[in-house]
């Protein structure tokens, strides 16, 4: 971290920054030039409050060189993170589709759906029993009734599954699933991520609609403070002005993101797009530049889904995509 | 609502949807063109998930007349609502500043800050004992010990306090506070505001960084579907491209808002710009716009502040500032 | 085009609006419901001021049901356009690596890159003569100069040539020039666009940094309103609020331009993250979802480049890009 | 400027640098930390292409500390520039109001409205003769014949004339003109600038739709650097997601222009909302934040404008908003 002081400041107030950053335990290189004073910080710097030292009346502007995340961080941990979904393994050349529906409506469609894209190749299966809604009077989930039907999927076709927490409370409601979503809105509820932190549960963590990478690995970070390493970043579309589709799917963010941090990361091109037509060759896309996994969604009769119908594959198209996939798979760019 | 369908559509299709359209409770108008049918809802289409028909497979799009947030909505509640905030009243005329420091930091800090303010005529104090901060490594506030200064100050100024939630399993906690902001993080915590729908405390709810006006108040009709009617709206800027200030304030939130809905509507330009100098004319702009309040950040020691020091106003430009407005207050815009 | 009116309004007001209506040759069909009147355009709406006919007093909104583009439209040209370029073809088929440095520094330099880039595969050769920058003070390219040097290039290696032009009064110095090339910045310089439709050159249009598609799909009409259909559009990256990379690539915009539209779509991963480490898994993303060509940097000697070396790639990362798409090309999604 | 050389760099690169920049004239102030190699430019590096430094393989990142413009920058021009405006003056305390309609109509129109603007304390009339439209279908103006209806209205009423120029080929119809405007669109259009650069004429630059305050002051570097310094800034709205209002309009650029730069600022509160509702409101507000002039679209007939219609005021609203501007002009923050 540099810190670069204003003209003419006051050699007391320079003593008083100097003297509590030793304090604190860092090392300090001080240079001064004809106008500027620069100090540069030796030591843990991801442990600083950055947003403090740049208010201080005598600072100029302060820079960071090191990201300040760290357990997320790849420079001290450099083999791709391999995390465990309830025996299904990604990341690290371990690529995963997690298929089904957006939301849990019925034993017989999850059932369904599940050895529906069991068969096509999928490892793990989706859908939503809580559902964040903007409002109030649409359809939130069938919640713990919800969750049984998932577990009665996983029963009947062995494969794990990922639903979306929206509260820690429900917590002891989430015991048999395998990997624990965070949606969009919830990435920065920082006391959500806290207590997923004290889990040892795989938690997926989805970027926010207007959130930066490095807000979203701050966020990964907060799970890992707290011990649990077990965490797959999801891009799943950032908002922007475009109209014709729902979201912006940022496919940038996998090759970036897979130079600054170890842990897997997945797209999911049916919220990022908004649209059934979009998503093969979003899921395409994605594959070829380096994702360790997608998300799909898939629906029995999306006409009839209760949520999401226009972005929902039917199994015959998500068969076809599951196929595309294989083809592109050996010439991902990593 | 008017949903369009889509050209030659299957007259099967349309029977089935207009069953279920009138099986739910509405009254239907139909109306075929040449190449267009358009179905008009009669009845009340806030409780419609416009999503779901949207994704029909015979839908071309759905437009709604009626605003989707009902209780918010001022076509229903003409008068500006008038809120209690421990004795002090906001809206229907009722200007108020609500003014103290970013965080809490000790019981000097607090009830020094309380008395300064109070006596250039703040209505209400503010302080942040939790936190949310994108880094889990910087100052989260002093929780428990930082709302119970809170009391103190409230107990010696006689001011309400006005303080951050960050978890529903906090209320216990809040019980001597006033007004509970939710954060603009938070904006879409669905969980957590329906656990406030279910008190009858008074909710400061702030726009969260990327979100519409629209959102906003499909938020706040979260908390009022509780049977809370106690919410205060907030403008605390959004994120833009611009980079000279951290936020950009929006302004134009102010009259929209009034026309939209009864709820008071008070602006933080302390958060909406990120620094102090920058703080007086926008909240003097937000005062001639026709906000009903402000939220101004007010240190004792602006640059030895743990969080935000950058954008506080010491007492004495606070005070200047409190003058200000009440130069411009009769000459505001309602 | 449906026109919703307002609640309650003036027959003599209905009358004039629906007989100026029919004046200027639309067929109507009018719906009245309980509360809201409908009236249906039948014609060819593309040639209506929308914003003209929202803004009257009785009019509550109007939906566009056609795309506002005609010419541009795929509904009323179905197959993929083809277009030439000096003798090459891009669209329909026919796929495009256009590659070259950022600014043409040198004879040297230019033909240089030129045949290598030939070497590996690439269709056209691009280079920037006249180069905008946000700066007065830096860097503006070689102007006249430079367009010579890149008539050199293309006499030695045969390839045809791509170039930006910033002026229209600049266009007899363009007439060696192949593909002429309107950058972001000027994608909604209408005098440009229309002059640049008086020609028969190919204009290669890219997307403008926070526009729409719909936006980029008006400005290829205002060129193909002046009877010039040698058009190509080009996805280059817009402005969102990442900072890890220069610029947020669309790719979604591959798949969704070529359902609203029978031109060309290239993509420019170069700009469009403005890093050389993202150029190829981009590339080989936009390979993939169907994009009919590239624009790729690259330059000899990138920390040299006078213009954008951050983001260049050498020839021998081009030849292994070039590789690459080799590879996945059959298997794009179109 | 600030260079940060990155770690273990080779010896002779550094030495290329420090002798390419002591070349062009920079003394330099090295300083060599445990790691990190520090380079600070002594000299005026507003005319250092800082990209092209930071895309050097031995650069991590370079800071400015001065900002990139010069002619518009009020540290070398503390005092407020005056600027005339055909022999009214706006800036350094001299306030105006620039009323008219969107665009010019008919002689009836244009000095009709021109009469009632000036009664009610307008200081210059504003009409569009050439305007950028987003569809090439939509009506683009009266071209010269506008041009001449504006000359008959200053004839008239003597207030000078402000009216967008979209091509520098159009300037000898300008010459009539007072104030020449540059859209929203044309903020950019680098060669246009250029040639208005050349001339005398004072230049009202709008900000562009998603720009930065420092594009901006760029753009206006790009006329001075010519050497024509009548030029007045306008902020008019930036494109946010917000969709009640038609663009979000930035407040706060009043006031961190009038930090960073000597020129007038004036606000276009019609266009930055989009509705005729929002005008009054925001008016005032840009006015108490310490705004130089305002910009307001009046029309005798707004149902009927053929253009932007809906953010038109009637002259009987603009004389109350006029008098509203009295008010609270002498509490305006400066």
């Amino acid at each position: 971290m540099i810190i670069l002081l204003k003209d003419k400041v006051n050699e007391n107030q320079v003593k008083n920054l100097t003297n509590w950053l030793e304090g604190i335990g860092f090392g300090l290189h001080i240079s001064k030039g004809q106008n500027h004073t620069i100090i540069g910080l030796i030591g843990d710097t991801s442990r600083v409050d950055m947003d403090l030292i740049a208010s201080l009346d005598i600072v100029e502007t302060v820079k960071r060189i090191q990201e300040p995340f760290k357990s997320a961080n790849r420079k001290f941990h450099e083999d791709d993170s391999v995390i465990d979904c309830g025996g299904v393994k990604i990341g690290g050349g371990n690529f995963q589709i997690i298929a089904g529906p957006c939301s849990v409506e019925s034993e017989e469609q999850i059932v369904g759906v599940a050895q529906a894209v069991k068969a096509s190749g999928a490892g793990m299966l989706r859908g939503g029993a809580f559902k964040p809604r903007t409002s109030p009077y649409a359809f939130q989930g069938l919640h713990e009734k919800g969750l049984e039907l998932l577990s009665e999927a996983k029963r009947v076709t062995g494969l794990p599954i990922v639903t979306e927490i929206m509260e820690a409370n429900h917590l002891p409601l989430f015991e048999d699933v395998d990997v624990i979503q965070v949606g969009a809105r919830n990435m920065q509820n920082f006391e959500l991520l806290k207590e997923l932190g004290q889990t040892r549960k795989t938690i997926l963590l989805k970027r926010g609609l207007a959130n930066t990478l490095e807000e979203l690995l701050m966020s990964a970070e907060y799970i890992m403070a707290g011990g649990n390493n077990n965490v797959i970043l999801c891009e799943r579309g950032i908002r922007t002005f475009e109209t014709y589709t729902r979201n912006t799917l940022d496919l940038s963010a996998i090759p970036v993101l897979r130079r600054l941090t170890h842990l897997p990361v997945v797209v999911d091109p049916s919220h990022g797009t908004g649209h059934a037509y979009l998503v093969k060759s979003m899921a395409m896309a994605a594959t070829v530049a380096g994702a360790d996994g997608l998300i799909i969604e898939v629906h029995n009769d999306p006409p009839h889904a209760l949520c999401d119908g226009k972005q929902s594959l039917t199994p015959e198209q998500f068969d076809e995509l599951a196929k595309g996939i294989q083809n592109v798979l050996p010439f991902a760019v990593r």
